[in-house]
């Protein structure tokens, strides 16, 4: 292997961070000679890693070239599939959507039906964004269940019939020469908003209150997956003893059953006020129904419970809060808060932040695509490729 | 910065991993020239990091040098504080203890009397292994309270009076230059657990059920500590709406009041069972005391539900269970796996192990070994204790 390919990762990694845009602080942060510095930064340039930047003029003498990292060096196409709807987008390698759409997609159609429709929108969003297929580096994919990350296939997916130990990468293999990353749509959610408001912050909880109710876990900067890529699967966490409480999974008392948003449909239409979905409930709660409103804080309350639990084992900086029950948000928060503060240590809530999701339902779409980003230009893989030719 | 210098510490840290004894490994491994690694690993063996280990008879050929990390080239000094007894270590830069003693020490009697103590037995610990001071390399301590690792200090250590803010690593300095780290002692006790037997683990849960029930949490290998120094304070995670079962925290249904040795100690006594610490427990229920079997059992179940709702955030890979009480294993682990196993998911309890500690007592000196073992031979610091001379 050459050695200035072999170290170009490296530095591309810390001119994407923002941490060096000139050949001198590239020499100050890697302890380098100026002739390795240059050699390799030759090599991210001639593969338009790089791009130059003009001057800098404030250093005084003769002033630095200044470069910045090629946002525009290829892109990517990501989805994030749900039980019901679906977002997809083509990004720049900064994770910013050049192209994007909503629509309606049922998950349990089926594997050959779902990726066949999202793969042709796929084409006319390249087309939309005035990119084409021979620029696409990688694709990111959020589904509505457990993932193994590694394969990237859904284990035993409760909700997504006919997906289970279906390869996604391999079907797009298919199609695309390129990387295929496949994670749950709650873990895609937490890494969006992670990257786009929370980088500094290391330790951080995505809570999507939904139909169903998951975590995406922030550790150290990076997605926590666990063991069998389960984590964050706090929806069938114990809430209450009391036996009325049943849940899908087939316990009583969990989360879900309290807070889903499912669950409270459900419990509304047993009241007589008929809700189906968990957008009925928020609209419901938001327009002012007493009972909606009561069930709501009563849900937040069950959520707090988990929360309280999680900020004592994890103590995290951040609890971010999205999904469609998130909408009603007072009420929500408002009984989320109050159990969370009743039960966590004072120690791990001090400076605690609990806030509500910025980018909603953009979260996963621009996720799948910093997921993706992040494991294309990773040292190891930039190295690789470049050393590929 | 020399540039020999600055990749010595990445090669050493391949070397201590055993990933790379000879020349050629490192050269695969790192993609550096063959010359740029000869004159790295020179640095390393001018200050003794690194010694010959012989010839490597079986690749044919000319057999290459084989070298190894020396494991000599320095002492930790390591010291695991609890609330009424303590243990000591001098340690090798491999981890492995070469003097150890345990006492009885109150960590109420105030962090000058007790560091000076610590202090005299280190002295001693020093001489009965053969060593010197001179050869100290780092300092380790763990305490049986909250810490804010970065400054060292105890915070608002509920049985540590005198302690809070109060700066041990600022202590040490008066009689060591060296690097003193501190961090609580359930943490070093899982850094412990999972480097000597578990180090194929990405995530773990070390979970101590003494007095009181903290948790040790490892991600990727490395301990969390969280935004605060406050992860895994699972003793108070609420898991009964009994109203009776009020905490020494103020709260109710705590982990700890159920399963803490106090508080069984405690129950039985109400009973008419004198109890008066965690071991009392233990010894009455492993000497066939029915109630203490109960009350056992009971903490087990309690503790359970808490490990359930840790499963389904984290998905670990393993959990390890030491600390007094689990010294009463059978009844506390059937309690545990029972609720465990009801109310987790399958996809993060299908290949879940549960085990008891294998280190036992001896888990937190080694764990705090390792931890300053770790931090004074990153690749960081022995590039930076190299460029110093």
């Amino acid at each position: 292997m050459n050695q200035s390919v072999s170290g170009s990762g490296s530095l591309l990694r810390l001119i994407r961070q923002g941490r060096a845009s000139t050949r001198a602080e590239l020499i100050e942060l890697t302890g380098l000679a100026r002739s390795t510095v240059a050699q390799r930064l030759e090599v991210l340039r001639a593969r338009e890693l790089i791009v130059d930047a003009g001057e800098n003029p404030s250093t005084g003498g003769r002033p630095p070239a200044v470069f910045a990292f090629n946002r525009d060096a290829g892109v990517v196409l990501v989805a994030d599939l749900g039980v019901t709807h679906c977002r997809l987008a083509v990004a720049d390698l900064a994770g910013r959507p050049l192209a994007e759409m909503a629509a309606d997609l049922a998950i349990d159609a089926g594997p050959e039906h779902v990726l066949g429709w999202v793969r042709d929108r796929f084409a006319e969003l390249i087309d939309r964004s005035g990119r084409n297929m021979a620029e696409v580096r990688g694709i990111g994919v959020g589904v509505p269940g457990p993932v193994e990350f590694a394969t990237g296939q859904a284990v035993h997916p409760p909700i997504m019939p006919g997906w289970d130990d279906f390869s996604i990468p391999g079907w797009f293999s298919r199609s695309f020469d390129v990387p295929v990353l496949v994670d749950n749509d709650v873990n895609i959610m937490a890494i969006g908003e992670h990257w786009m408001h929370w980088r500094e912050a290391a330790h951080l909880l995505f809570v999507k209150v939904g139909s169903g109710i998951g975590c995406g876990v922030i550790t150290s900067g990076a997605i926590h997956r666990g063991a069998q890529g389960a984590a964050g699967d706090i929806g069938h966490i114990q809430v209450t003893e009391r036996e009325d409480a049943i849940c899908r999974c087939g316990n009583v008392g969990c989360l879900e059953a309290m807070a889903g948003g499912t669950a409270m449909a459900r419990a509304l239409t047993n009241m007589g006020i008929p809700a189906s979905t968990s957008r009925d409930v928020v609209r419901l709660a938001r327009g002012g129904n007493r009972e909606a409103a009561m069930l709501v804080r009563e849900a937040g309350r069950a959520l707090g419970k988990v929360l309280a639990a999680a900020v004592n084992l994890f103590n995290p900086a951040v609890i971010v809060i999205g999904g469609d029950v998130a909408q009603a948000h007072e009420p929500l928060l408002a009984g989320a808060r109050e159990e969370l503060y009743r039960r966590s240590l004072p120690l791990a809530t001090r400076h605690l932040r609990i806030a509500r999701s910025e980018l909603e339902d953009r979260a996963g779409v621009i996720g799948a695509a910093v997921m993706v980003i992040e494991h294309i230009l990773s040292p190891a893989a930039v190295d690789r490729d470049l050393a590929a030719g």
